[in-house]
């Protein structure tokens, strides 16, 4: 799994339409000036659209009221959502699995979304939660050496827990350490490879036969946590099923595990999308390493949120003041609110400023300076916490364990 | 890997010449009558004949006579033997490597080969021996549930250390079981993986598109047991020549291994090579489980090996005993004279039966005869030492450990 911005991509792939968004784990692109079209995506996924039905129905079983990621359309497509709804209305059990692909640099807010929906969704339903990190994925598409995306993945682990999981029911793992110490996985990935031909990866994955075999056997490898057999030390041989929240880049890997997991007498998993996160010049560029500008990174001080936001976010404003109070900003491309729809909790202030914000009589510098009394105190709470967190609590997660699962919760 | 027998195939295969004998791990075919041309083997795979000169050296540096398989041909092909034997010479280590392909039925005589010669090299080099057991690939291949090839592997393992091997230098293991038990393991296959593309798989093997992944992600696995990191429990972290006795067939997995071995920073393994051990019927026909007239099974009672050899044996006799004493027979096609070739272990008797029999003077009947007196005691004492091994014992051979392996043993 790897968190996915957006870019303009000026070519096309695979010989789609021209006018068609680009949604694959590795390429995100749009020649869509406003970003890629989510509507579009949901019809082309064949995935369902969260809608206030399903939010009420959520609410009026989980007694919760929905996270904002869901009232503001964040996590904005699901599959089978409905059915895990009925598990938890019948007592009974199910597991959330998410993961990342660990990156060669510091994680930056975008990267956290899945994670602090998880971390709610967790809480709401009191299930386990699974969490893969794919050095090997990295090991394979980056050539980096083993030793270093491991590494890589621990140091991705502290910055997930320090979001707040409990080690009770979170495990974390490293592929390329925890494939080697988990037969049922590796026997499971083999179940799975011999259900996909290479004809369905390419279909789904747009391989190719200059591709290393790694990137072709890799789908399994992200398929497996799905299936609850693939860890017998915490769901014993209960068949449970899973939901995933992720980016919905990574959908293609679970539309190939809903595929094959009945063929292995598994349940589908259930799904949950989110759309993207913008970089901060916007939702036209990517966000990069090599450009650390683009984003906002859980290391930054709070004076560099606060230059970087100042300098760097892209304004929905208009050129002048006067302009501006006269035909006031566009809330759809300004990063500042934007970004607060994702981070802001609190529904009538984020609604008051963007009424001010269209009305003209708020300025774009002003969203910037509620952006930032946002984002320091989220991150300098983020550092405190991950500083706290030692190796060895860090190692407390990623051991394979028993979570006092049990199948029948009613 | 998988024993391979030879049948003669009457289409072609991937658009290969007509007359070219085709050698794949899962296909071995000829329209030669007289079986597979090895001499164009060789130069098509583009290995090395094991001629007078490497038996001549081989003899020298250890001071023992080479084994008769070597003597006969059976073992007819090599790649870097004389890197081999260069280590062996200047008291540095290598180790030996061998597999099979857990079969679904019992194993028969032909299977026992590289194992035979396995034991026998590792009493002259005194070296470790690794045994690969293919459970995971039978389970993609033939699609048989994962539980099930596991035990067609531990059954298989009892077979191959009845055979006389050392649990102190012998560690035996099954895919589907040890992977999942050696982190090293997976990250090697994830070295070689992202090292391979498609295309060289399909060049060296004849994947295609609709082939299942699991079989384009296997080689990776056959390959990782080549590289000494892949056991660190018994290797530490040496980097230590590798010998692979094995058929002819499994040439195309090391081909590749022997590309990607130096890439990954570790020496290329050097092979020995055997010839395919023919049908019962003659080497036009394949050994099959659903016909076990073809084969003598390591089950078979006294009575039956008599039986079979005596109705089905292929002759290369005349039609009547007149014309046989007159023309004499020939011993190229007579199986009973094939099979006496891999195991009587008497040169001077083989040859005097071999003259005999070319000559006239000896008859079919009494080729039969000697076969069955060599193969009844050979198999009975496989049964008694078979008989002996409980599943403790067996599992001893299975357990990741320290083999007492020094890195420099000059």
């Amino acid at each position: 799994m790897t968190a996915k911005e957006i870019e303009i991509d000026t070519s096309t792939l695979n010989g789609k339409a021209d006018e068609e968004d680009i949604v694959t784990p590795w390429n995100v692109a749009t020649k869509n000036e406003t970003g890629i079209d989510y509507d579009k995506l949901i019809k082309r996924f064949g995935s369902s659209k969260i809608d206030e039905e399903l939010l009420a129905r959520f609410e009026k079983i989980t007694g919760q009221k929905p996270h904002h990621f869901l009232r503001r359309g964040i996590f904005f497509s699901h599959r089978d959502m409905n059915t895990i709804l009925n598990l938890y209305e019948q007592g009974k059990p199910f597991y959330l699995y998410t993961g990342r692909g660990p990156s060669s640099d510091s994680i930056h807010l975008g990267h956290l979304i899945p994670f602090m929906f998880c971390k709610w969704l967790q809480e709401v339903f009191r299930v386990p939660l699974v969490i893969q990190l794919t050095d090997d994925e990295k090991a394979i598409w980056k050539n980096i050496k083993i030793e270093d995306a491991i590494k890589l993945a621990y140091n991705n682990a502290k910055d997930i827990i320090a979001l707040g999981f409990k080690p009770e029911n979170t495990f974390i793992f490293s592929n390329l350490e925890h494939i080697g110490n988990n037969p049922a996985f590796y026997q499971n990935m083999i179940r799975i490879q011999r259900s996909v031909t290479f004809n369905q990866v390419k279909g789904i994955f747009g391989f190719g036969d200059s591709d290393p075999i790694g990137k072709i056997s890799f789908p399994p490898t992200q398929a497996a946590p799905a299936i609850s057999g693939t860890f017998p030390f915490i769901f014993k041989d209960a068949k449970v099923n899973c939901l995933i929240p992720c980016a919905i880049d990574q959908d293609p890997y679970f539309r190939m595990t809903r595929d094959v997991a009945p063929k292995i007498g598994y349940p589908k998993p259930a799904l949950l999308h989110s759309i993207f996160f913008p970089a901060l010049q916007g939702s036209k560029t990517k966000m990069s390493a090599s450009d650390n500008n683009t984003a906002i990174f859980l290391t930054d001080t709070a004076k560099q949120i606060k230059n970087k936001i100042n300098k760097h976010a892209f304004s929905g404003g208009q050129a002048t003041i006067e302009e501006h109070r006269q035909l006031g900003g566009n809330c759809d491309i300004d990063i500042s609110y934007q970004w607060l729809r994702f981070f802001l909790e609190d529904d009538e202030k984020l609604e008051q400023l963007r009424k001010g914000y269209i009305s003209g009589e708020i300025l774009t510098g002003e969203l910037k300076k509620e952006l930032i009394e946002v984002l320091q105190p989220l991150v300098a709470a983020h550092q405190e916490a991950r500083n706290k967190l030692t190796d060895e609590i860090v190692k407390q997660y990623m051991i394979p364990r028993d979570l006092g699962f049990v199948a029948n919760i009613k």
